[in-house]
């Protein structure tokens, strides 16, 4: 039966765009867990025990940093109220990530599933500043 | 000198809108501060002792929920880390809040300072969802 291999399925992107977090596959390791675990370089910027912070390599504004928990994570779709200190860590971070960029106004942006702009499965929260940042956001 | 309170200068607009946030002031009742206290009506979807969750009266997506706490916090560039757990209460309430509207997928903005879109100096997290959402957000 190995032959059958050879002929495995390749989801389309139109898929992996749509899928809902419930569709998450857990097993899945995403670019942001190869780079926790030091197997991608990323530009980081702040680092704590709970979570890192890195450049957006694709910035949408002068500053565009990226919050990652170390715990895996897939979306708030999947935080349970054993993540809350967490998830507010991870709020009180994105103050200092943004100060340590000289910033006082940003956006903080968290995209729950791929309707919404999700392309990890790993949460992470954008913070997006420097330019003055139009309504509706996307 | 009573006289002289005929004359309070009333801050233009552009004023307000660009203010960045550490020159609030606190002393202010901002809207939010009167849907907390009932004096001005909401459309409620959920509630607790730590916050409240409303539709937002001018919806950019067939869901457009926002969620307050009942602290009066100015923006999360005034957050400190005794309000580590309320903030991340907020998050998990954005889950709440989604799944109640039927949504597994749903984009969470925060906008701190009039240059990223604050127009209401009370933290406030915008949950929306109900249709794509494009990229950059705003």
């Amino acid at each position: 039966m190995f032959h059958k291999i050879k002929y495995v399925v390749i989801p389309k992107k139109s898929k992996i765009e749509y899928r809902a977090c419930n569709q998450f596959d857990m097993t899945s390791s995403t670019l942001f867990t190869k780079i926790l675990q030091g197997e991608i370089p990323c530009d980081e910027v702040y680092s704590d025990e709970f979570c890192l912070a890195f450049r957006d390599i694709n910035p949408q504004a002068p500053t565009h940093i990226l919050i990652i928990p170390r715990k895996p994570i897939e979306s708030l779709c999947k935080v349970e109220q054993e993540d809350k200190a967490l998830l507010g860590h991870l709020l009180l971070v994105t103050q200092k990530v943004a100060n340590q960029e000289g910033l006082t106004q940003w956006r903080t942006v968290i995209n729950t599933g791929a309707e919404a702009g999700q392309t990890i499965f790993h949460l992470h929260l954008h913070v997006i500043g420097g330019r003055h940042q139009s309504w509706p956001p996307g």
